[in-house]
């Protein structure tokens, strides 16, 4: 892992540990440009925070990064503590960011190959504390998990 | 178009009008349920009025209905003034959202063969008040339509 990848995937776990210190789904997500390292924007699901069912890590990092032009997300890397689900997948193809490294994605794996199709170079790092974070909040909050992901839960009973 | 489309079509382009009315980019949808007709959530784009480029028509009105059970989006219609991009191909999908009802395609078309390989009902209306109020805007306002579907504008200097 290079030093850029380093900061970047580093960036999105701290966010992801904020965001389950504060009780909320801990995946946190960096937008990097890939010339300098300057992080453009971080974030981190806000389900529970903000009530928000469209604030996941990549989606609330393109928030914090504004208004950009073009130009500017076609030079930059998407860090992600977990694989993309499909709205996230599809933000990162809508403004062609040409490169996404995901944390893990033994705990959920969303999109990816539709990403790769589409061009992106993808890289899966199988990070420890990445999955380790993952799988403990899965565990204690089942019902967060599932909703964020638009499943029902296993053993839900069905009224 | 039967009664509950007509009510969700008229929701969405109320929408996108007063987005236009504030001086934004004038797409709207809204979220309807399939049995009652009752209107979940709807919005428009917010790029311009909250510097937003992830609050697109669909996620606005995602973002407007709130947290919901996975079962609920299940028996729903999307309704959107214009072909859905990527991102918000990509929310329909997260959510499992079965039926999407667009204002029209001429303008812009997204992501609607990617929903309807993944078996989402996808219904085009070539309504003609959509159609016109968004190539009113597109002439207007070139610059932020082209950044809010992540594209460089035509004959843009590139310095
Ligand atoms: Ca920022
Ligand atoms: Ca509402
Ligand atoms: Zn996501
Ligand atoms: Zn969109």
């Amino acid at each position: 892992m290079d030093c850029i990848d380093a900061i970047g995937l580093r960036t999105a776990l701290e966010a992801a540990r904020k965001s389950y210190d504060e009780g909320g789904v801990p995946i946190g997500a960096a937008l990097v440009r890939n010339d300098s390292g300057e992080v453009l924007g971080k974030g981190h699901n806000q389900r529970v925070q903000c009530a928000s069912p469209i604030l996941h890590g990549e989606t609330a990092t393109l928030l914090d990064a504004g208004r950009l032009k073009a130009e500017v997300y076609r030079e930059t890397t998407m860090y992600t503590t977990l694989s993309p689900c499909s709205m996230c997948t599809g933000a990162i193809l809508l403004y062609k960011i040409p490169r996404l490294v995901i944390g893990e994605n033994v705990n959920f794996r969303g999109d990816e190959d539709l990403l790769r199709e589409r061009g992106v170079e993808v890289v899966v790092l199988d990070d420890l504390e990445c999955k380790s974070l993952m799988a403990k909040f899965i565990k204690e909050k089942p019902e967060e998990w599932y909703e964020d992901i638009g499943e029902i839960p296993p053993n839900h009973p069905t009224e």
